[in-house]
Formats: structure tokens, C-alpha cells, sequence
């Protein structure tokens, strides 16, 4: 006998919490087709040599490989082999991995089906993607990414349309309490030249990014050692204050910064980002700390958190100019969100989110021996003919049995039918939330359900 | 600069694909649940263990198994690695695979949930799986299926449950030239014992397997030269032969079968399924020659084909008594069918059932200016609050090359805003699908469209 287990890090899904993971992805869906996306999906599986390198060195080796079927070891790397080298010998026994993301299977995507793609695209992808990271609390092997991206244009009408997908989908999902953070990599890279930083502009983003972690006194102190001195340190720690969207913050960090190309044209940006969108309200901010994914963003950084929740961002996005070029499509501007479904619904279990009556409503015909079962039956078909869900308890049972089999099951409603019921044409129908129990008859039944 | 290209059995689902997959899929979804199966989902990777053994010694080599992290080849079985022995490699450097089917991952789900489930448990599951098949037209290495089961009951209701299912399933889905096969594996048996088959219950099912590829006659060659003799073949045809499934055929079949244990059960087990049934219809065959997973399955079989189609079965099924015990759940019976859906896919392209509206109906607004596109902005918010799909073209670009967008991008409405619209508060509405265009209020918009 074998014991039943998962490997570490992935989960199964039950009704119930299928209930409330579907709740959020379709209201993810919805928003997303309101705004005009449509959905696509790639494959499980992609050619490493489509993964390998676009994800860092760590990246590389948090993807899952795949081993290649059939007597892999014969076109295996002899001297590999050999020696043990267990990395060296992975591109000659494994050629597929598991994808990591969406991102790049999209770019992929429109590469590969540039003929048939009229740009701008606007598509969604609802999937899930897998890393081989140490789980942890929050953290899985297998998890579900919601991707919406524009490509093939360079309009800002985007970006604010991402900014009201933002409040339409946290205010539907109940998360009111939600903040989006807005950033610029051209701003950044003006706040680079004020402050005279003379590293490299990956430099500053690392210390920036360890905001969180350290504390403006330990970023201040990482930049001290590079040589920044104290007024530009002040004036850092100025324009890294997290300030409202709005056109005053907007004048205030142009004054802040020296006149460079960047700054002209991360300002007219974010200027022209607040001019499109609808919404200009207390959920969303200027954030110039924000400093994620700067290895392919090139203008607009999203990031979306919940406040009060003890989990971090929960989607984050930008405008990335060359996402395609690495397949050999160049020149096509793209920007794009992505929601983490398991952190959303990590975030909505925790603040009680989740509605009782998420499940469906669904009604259980109880009854007391094979003739009110058969009975049971017929009313049973009448019933899903009306679109409504209904199970015959299939043994024949003690009443209670059923009863309670109806309760564990989250049966709403219970029907029972006895050798009256049957000679009345009637059912004793109980909901079970209310306790409350009435004779119906069987052409009201449909009635009474609704 | 690399190329994009996909590992081979693979695909991409483009939107309009993704449109015609979900009509089938939600199909579905919305028929099981009307029988109260509700969804679960268990992970792409199950542990090795979960899944070698349990599809016989082909299965296990179609398995794709995934490669160890970190530095693999330090606890790799040396011997193995040393004479380069593959397949006894694999064990010692993978401990996980992608899921073969949605059978065995339900069995170990529900051993491992056996506390919190009620049972009689009804789930489906509707999720894609892998197998390193070699690809050919209409087989994928990446596929779905969409399952529905009843566990923990013996009950016979469940059977015709399936029967109406596949019913409605298929009349939904425009596939009305549908044929549900039955049969029942104890009547199998008794056929065997009939024709005093003295090899093995497996090589009479081989045989009757092939039926399809090699026809009558290359069968009864196979049983002669098996030692049956010349009447008990033709015995063996006549019960063959498939038929309505009503009472006068069952009754015939019992005159035709020995006494035997197996005939009493299996007779009395499709009369009672008959009986149960709302359908006893043309669509509903008895096919005793059905000899489909007999491995595991114990009761009744199920196999539902498309006539006219190039396919050959969409979807199997039947009971099992012991599915779980492998896990350590013993004495559990169940029963269940799975859908093919990229093969009710191709059989629904290749008739034709496809409807053009199948897609999201969307409005695009275009315009002349910046004045234009902002006034649009307005516009399409007013239309998204109201639940309609609307994309302001994102680009100033000439009207035409708009049009030519919404064209090819399957907008059914177009909305043009120019000067003379903005002072009247009109749009000009173009429906793309009849070429009528109109001047319609802002305010009627909303209306015009529905």
C-alpha cells in the first residue's frame, strides 16, 4: 500500500475552495473583458531554450525540467556525465521545462503568431506557472498568475486603463482597502542624475529596493558608502515619499529633479497616465521607490498591495519596450498587470472575505425506501430541466443519514417524499439555512426554489 | 536572436479558439453541475509514486517525469549512471511527473481528504494532462479532460445519472448524432464462460478489442485458433452485434448467456440502470463487444462516440470497485465518465458546429484627435459601468486603419466621435456585422446596443 501524497509545495483544490478561487478569477475575467482583453493559453510545457536566460541566473535554476522520454542518457553530454556535473548536463538530457511565468510565453506567443495578431493586442492569461522555490507560507511550487497585456502600441490610454482595472477589481472582490503604486523607470533614472549617483543605475534600484527590508537608515547608509553626500541623500529621502497620484505631487518632483531628457519625458508621462484615467482618488499613489523589474520595464512600474494584510504586493506590472525582441520581433511596445490568484485569495481568507453562499444552491430528494426513490427521480429531471441542481440521495438509507449527508454536503435545500407526499403530489421541502419546512407541491416546487 | 517554437504535441490557444474551447468546456460545467458534481483540482505534478505502476508498463514510459533540482546527479543511483542505464537512472533522479490522467490523482485525493469528504462524493474536474504519446493528428502530449465521478456508492442511480448527462451534454453542444455504447463487464464474462473461452478473460477482451481494425472475421480466426469451436463463435457474433438498449434486448441477451453468477448480476445490473433512466432512446446502445479499461473497471462500461465523425470515442467510462485501495482506501465503488474535450474540439470544427457569435460582443470608438479620443474615454466608461465590453482605439491613427482594427479584431460595433458628434453629444454606431450605421444619441447608446 502506498501513502497518498503531494509533492512539497502544491495543493489541492476542493469544492469549496474552488467556490472561492473562481469567485476571483471571474471577477478577474470580467473586469479584464470589460476593458476589451481576450483570453489565450500556451502550454505547460515550453522549450527551455524559450525559458533558459530570461530570468536571471536564479531564475534558471528554479525551473522545472523536464527529462527527455525514450534512453536519454544516450545523447547525454559524455563529459557531463562523466564528471557529474549535474548542471552541465541538463540542456543534453532535458529540452522542456515548466513555465515560469506568462510573460515570456506571451512574447513567445506574438512572435510566433505575428501574422495573425492584429495590433494592438489586447489578450488575458489565466494559468498556472511553477518554481522550484523553498516553499514557505504564502509562497507555492504551482501558483496562478492573471495577466493582462496591450502590445503593439505605445499609447498611455493603457496604463490608465490598467489603473481602473485596478479599482474595479478590488472593489468587486471587497479588498476596498487596496493601493496602487505608480513609478517611472525614466524618473528614476532623472533622480539618478540629481542625486549624482555614479554607479551604476542597477546599483541604486537594489539599495532602493531594500527600503522595506532596511529602513531609510540602512539605504542611506549603502549610499553614503557609494559616495553620495548628505544633501542628496535629503533630497533622496525627499522624493522617495510615497505621495498621492495627483497633478501637484506631479509639479513638485519636476522641480525636485535636474533638467535631463529622462525627466521630460517620465513627468510628461505620468502627467499625461493621470490626464487619461478616470480615477484620481486616495487608492492611488506616486511611488518612486518603487524599483520592480527594472531589468525590462521601460516606462510606467505598477505595484498593487493590500493594506492591513500581512502579504505583499499582490500584482504588479509596467510598460516594457522590447519584450519581443529576444524572439526576433523588435520595436513593439507593451504594458501589461499581473494578479496573483493564491495571494489574493490567501489575503481574502485572511480578512473573512469569502461569502457563505459563494457554492451553488442545490437541493437533496430524501426519501424512505426504492418506490419514493424512484419517485425521487422524475422530480429530480424536472427539476435540472429548470436549471436548477439536484442529487437523489442514491442508497437507500435511514432519513437521518440523508439529513445529515445533505448538511456536510451544503445542500440548501432538502425534499423529502414519503407515501403521502407521493399520493399528494407533494414534497415536505426544507431549507436547510433557515430550518424552516413546508409541504410544496410538486408544480410549485420550482417555484418555492426561487 | 532565438526562434519561437513550441515543444512538439503542444499548442497555443489563440482567442477565438479559446472562445469555441470554453463553450465546450462551460457546457459541460454547467451539466454536471446540474447532477451536484462539484469542481476540485489537484496539482500538474504529482510524486513518481503516486503515479508508476498504474498504467501498465507503457504508461509508465509515457509519463514525463521531471528532473530533481540542485545537484541531481550527487544522490543519482551510481551503478545506473555508470552502465548508463536510463530507465533505472530515473527513479534516483526523479522524484516527480506531470499527471497522466485525472483518474489516479482523484483516487489519491480522495484518500488523503477521506475525512472531510461526505460521501457519496461527487466531483469533476476539468484540467489538461501529458503523456509523451508520439503526436499525430487529432493526439496531443498536452490535452484535457473533463471528469465527473461519484464516489462511495454502489448505487445504480449514478449510471443513469451518466446516461442523461451525456444527453444533455451532447444535445447542448449540437452533436445530436450521438451513440452512447453500454456494457457491462460481469456480462462479459459470462459471455466467455458461454462460449467455454478456456484462456484467459483478458485474451477474450483483446480479441473482441480489435474488432475495429481487423473486423469479424480476423477476430474469430484469433478465437478458433484458441480452440472455440465453430458454433460457439457464432454465438459469440450474435451477442456481438450492437443493439437498442431496451428490455427485449437485455431479455434476449439472458436467453442467450449460461446461468452463471456473473449473468445474474450484470443482466439485473443494466435492467436496473435501464429502469433508472430517463432516456431509453435511439442515441442508447447495448455494445457487449465494448472491452474498453477492463483493468480496473468492475460494473458497468460507457464509451460515447460521434457517428459521421472522423473520431473515434469522445468519452469513456464505467464503474470501479476498488479504485482507491491502492492508496489504502479499501471497499469504496465509484463511477464515473471523462469527456475528451480537444477531441469533441476537432469532431465540432471539422462538422461545422461553431457558431461566429461565439466570441464577446465589443464595441470599438474611433477618432480623429486627441479632442476625439478623450471625449471617447468618457464614453467607453459609461459603457463598462454598464457592463458592455468597449476599447477606445489607443493610437491617432487615420480613421480607416481604425475601422481596418475593428475589422480584424472581431469588434461587432464601431462608434465614431468626431467634432460635429462631441457638439451634438452623438456618436456615429456602425454595427460591423450588418454594415448599418446610424447617428445615436450618447444617452441611447447603452440602448442601441442591447
Amino acid at each position: 500500500m502506498q501513502k497518498a501524497s503531494l509533492p512539497k509545495g502544491t495543493r489541492d483544490f476542493s469544492p469549496q475552495v474552488m467556490a472561492r478561487r473562481n469567485f476571483i478569477v471571474d471577477t478577474i475575467k470580467s473586469v479584464y473583458t470589460l476593458y476589451g482583453f481576450e483570453p489565450i493559453e500556451t502550454p505547460a510545457m515550453e522549450n527551455l531554450s524559450t525559458l533558459t536566460g530570461k530570468y536571471g541566473q536564479e531564475g534558471d535554476t528554479l525551473l522545472f525540467k523536464i527529462l527527455n522520454s525514450g534512453d536519454y542518457l544516450k545523447k547525454a553530454d559524455q563529459d557531463a556525465l562523466n564528471t557529474k556535473d549535474s548542471n552541465r548536463l541538463i540542456s543534453s538530457i532535458s529540452d522542456k521545462g515548466l513555465r515560469y511565468d506568462l510573460t515570456v510565453p506571451f512574447a513567445r506567443y506574438v512572435v510566433q503568431n505575428q501574422t495573425e495578431i492584429s495590433f494592438p493586442f489586447r489578450r488575458y492569461q489565466i494559468q498556472p506557472v511553477w518554481r522550484a522555490d523553498r516553499p514557505q507560507k504564502g509562497r507555492y511550487r504551482e501558483f496562478w498568475q492573471c495577466d493582462a497585456d496591450v502590445i503593439g502600441t505605445i499609447s498611455l490610454i493603457c496604463e490608465a486603463d490598467f489603473i481602473d482595472i485596478y479599482h474595479k477589481v478590488f472593489t468587486t472582490l471587497g479588498l476596498t482597502n487596496y493601493q496602487v503604486r505608480i513609478n517611472h523607470r525614466k524618473v528614476l533614472e532623472a533622480i539618478a542624475k540629481t542625486i549624482r549617483f555614479e554607479s551604476s543605475f542597477t546599483d541604486l534600484t537594489i539599495a532602493i529596493d531594500k527600503l522595506d527590508k532596511i529602513g531609510w537608515d540602512g539605504v542611506s547608509k549603502e549610499l553614503i558608502s557609494k559616495g553620495i553626500d548628505a544633501s542628496n541623500i535629503a533630497k533622496l529621502k525627499t522624493l522617495l515619499t510615497v505621495q498621492p497620484f495627483n497633478e501637484s505631487t506631479i509639479n513638485q518632483i519636476e522641480s525636485q529633479l535636474i533638467d535631463c531628457p529622462e525627466k521630460t519625458t517620465g513627468i510628461q508621462e505620468l502627467r499625461q497616465v493621470l490626464a487619461y484615467s478616470n480615477l484620481q482618488n486616495i487608492h492611488i499613489a506616486l511611488d518612486l521607490s518603487l524599483a520592480r523589474g527594472l531589468d525590462y520595464y521601460t516606462g510606467c512600474i505598477f505595484e498593487a498591495i493590500i493594506e492591513d494584510s500581512p502579504i505583499g504586493s499582490v500584482s504588479g506590472g509596467g510598460r516594457y519596450d522590447d519584450l519581443t525582441g529576444i524572439f526576433g520581433l523588435k520595436d513593439v511596445s507593451g504594458v501589461g498587470i499581473s494578479f496573483g490568484l493564491d495571494r489574493l485569495y490567501d489575503i481574502m481568507l485572511h480578512l473573512d472575505l469569502f461569502k457563505e453562499s459563494i457554492q451553488q444552491t442545490k437541493l437533496l430528494f430524501c426519501h424512505f425506501d426504492s418506490e419514493g426513490q424512484s419517485h425521487c427521480l422524475t422530480l429530480a429531471n424536472a427539476l435540472r430541466n429548470s436549471g436548477l441542481t439536484s442529487v437523489v440521495y442514491p442508497d437507500n438509507k435511514k432519513i437521518n443519514k440523508q439529513f445529515d449527508y445533505a448538511n456536510k454536503s451544503g445542500f440548501k435545500w432538502v425534499a423529502v417524499v414519503g407515501d403521502n407526499e407521493i399520493s399528494n403530489h407533494t414534497v415536505q421541502l426544507k431549507n436547510m439555512e433557515t430550518g424552516k419546512q413546508e409541504e410544496v407541491s410538486q408544480d410549485s416546487l420550482i417555484e418555492a426554489l426561487s
